[in-house]
């Protein structure tokens, strides 16, 4: 009599497309089929051990990095297809260590599920879990961020906890503190995007499921002209080659990830740096379909938002991706808020309005 | 006008006791207060840019294990107090660190909070996530593990996924992979203890909370003669000892942590080795108020299984903590289970019937 451990040994090598998948085992043995079809340089042990094993190259250091996304929260099951659902749990892991301007090493995924989710009729191809993984490992083999190791188990709603690590030569990773007055204030592509998005994909949401009447929660099929803009947020790119090439070339004195929305980011950037900033609306780089409000508040972008020392003769574009000066660094004081917005009245607070869980 | 983020500073610098603390930076600012009060070697930067650094010593790889606890799977909030599940979720991956003679280097916590435990009145002290983090750091503390970082975000559910990074010199790591024909099966400490206190701890949480009214769920008080017993399953001590020395003095050939059950996590090191082991029972060391069953079957022990060759001289304890030899490791073969038990009649097959999520 075959053991369960077996018959998850089976699930690996056999074809699955017909074959129930039941139990912890078998989603464990097909997530490790998809992600561990080779072997990648830095991880000396993968996916089957109580630990994974990553080799440092001599001289670097590794970056870590930690996103919860939660169904409900993060994504919402009537907007986001699974796949992009899996895509953006790593380009949010993806995007911190292009602002640390880190190379990724690998990755792991704590995946909570509904017993629904684990099994809709036992089967694994078409399931939302495997789309989900489908979407998710598309973009780790697009960045190069092999799958190293995770843990599963039963949750109420679906949710991912993805860990990063990524590897920088030591003491040279962009940080959040290395900003100083006098410095401008840069962005890569655009902002405003990730946000403008959501009203539309609520408005659509709303019709598909108006349709689907109760068959269950149905992400929308998406406008031509729309998909432009809401790809911003069902597929963001994170910023990786550009993080890399601003660390690389010494371009970039501080550095952080627009996922908060640039109010919130750029407070955090001049707390950790001890200064304070003063953004220009009029140079905002804001993405067709958004205005002001969303590039000043909205979150999602994924964008880089860093500083660069006056001196430095910046290229206007990296890797296809523009860098826009969109400000400057100026010295903290008692009387100054941390971040400015400039108007025709001259500079005025711009308090943080971004995400905040509990707030 | 004060930003949020300057509440936020004032949270971490201030006496906490009186104020309320609100929203996600506030919480962040608490844990990170209590974390990041000392600097740690290994640790370049801490909790507050977008990435924490680690820094390798030379000739060193890193060990990377992430485990997702969920409430009402992993733990009870009417079983539980708040500080055993921060122990426990913390326990978890130390354990998996211990069965690779790794190092700790570094925690990231993933911490999911319904609405309600975050900001139950608004204070911190006393509060259930503050009783969590205690437990939890004072772990961290006992085994010089420093909390580097990790998430924060609302969910359903109280959920924390643990993701530990710890160093072992290159190569050297203790794997499932190593077991070979002839090596002899032990085990640390004693089995079957933290599956044997499930029923007490139902018994005793159904007791308190029949007393609590509709007062919320309450964690029992343990009664004197059951505490070693219970404390086996509310705060399992990780072999972090035991696992460095198996390695450092070259004791054992393949290790594994019991998290899911003698039979099941056997069947791992088993397969993952390409062997087969036979267990004889009446060499387990069963703790106290166990049974066989449970010594066999039952999860939670935390306890290191490993393996070594015959000719090792073998101590019979490290660090205070009994070595016990269990079994033998045999070849594969396939008419011979995985795992088979002596029995009066012979050996007998043994099913891995451990813990398995969606089962």
């Amino acid at each position: 009599m075959p053991s369960r451990a077996n018959n998850s040994r089976k699930a690996v090598t056999g074809s699955s497309a017909s074959r129930p998948v039941r139990g912890e085992l078998a989603i464990l043995s097909q997530i490790r089929s998809r992600a561990g079809r080779s072997s990648f340089p830095g991880i000396s042990l993968g996916i089957g051990d109580d630990c994974a094993l990553l080799r440092p190259r001599a001289g670097e250091e590794f970056a870590v990095t930690t996103d919860l996304t939660v169904a409900g929260t993060h994504f919402r099951l009537d907007w986001h297809t699974p796949e992009s659902a899996g895509h953006r749990a790593l380009a949010r892991g993806l995007s911190d260590l292009a602002a640390m301007g880190a190379r990724p090493v690998a990755a792991f995924l704590s995946l909570g599920l509904p017993r629904g989710f684990a099994n809709p009729k036992g089967h694994w191809e078409g399931s939302w879990v495997a789309r989900f993984m489908d979407g998710l490992l598309a973009l780790a083999e697009a960045s190069k961020t092999p799958l190293a190791g995770g843990d599963l188990s039963e949750t109420p709603v679906v949710l991912a906890d993805i860990v990063l690590i990524g590897a920088v030569p030591t003491g040279t990773a962009l940080l959040r503190s290395g900003a100083r007055a006098g410095d401008l204030l840069y962005v890569t592509g655009s902002v405003g995007g990730g946000a403008a998005s959501l009203p539309h994909l609520n408005r659509l949401g709303k019709e598909s499921n108006a349709d689907a009447g109760a068959g269950g929660l149905r992400p929308p099929r998406i406008p031509k002209a729309l998909a432009p803009l809401l790809a911003r947020h069902l597929a963001p790119q994170p910023r990786l080659a550009q993080g890399l090439a601003l660390r690389r070339r010494g371009l970039a004195s501080a550095a952080i990830d627009l996922s908060d929305g640039l109010s919130t980011d750029l407070t955090h950037l001049c707390e950790e740096s001890q200064v304070a900033a003063e953004v220009d609306p009029a140079l905002l780089p804001i993405h067709p379909g958004a205005d002001l409000n969303y590039a000043l508040h909205g979150g999602d972008d994924y964008e880089l938002l860093f500083t660069v020392r006056p001196a430095t003769r910046m290229p206007k574009a990296i890797a296809g991706v523009a860098l826009t000066c969109i400000g400057r660094i100026l010295p903290a004081r008692a009387n100054r808020a941390t971040v400015s917005v400039l108007t025709p009245q001259g500079p005025e607070p711009l308090e943080p309005r971004g995400w905040e869980h509990f707030a």
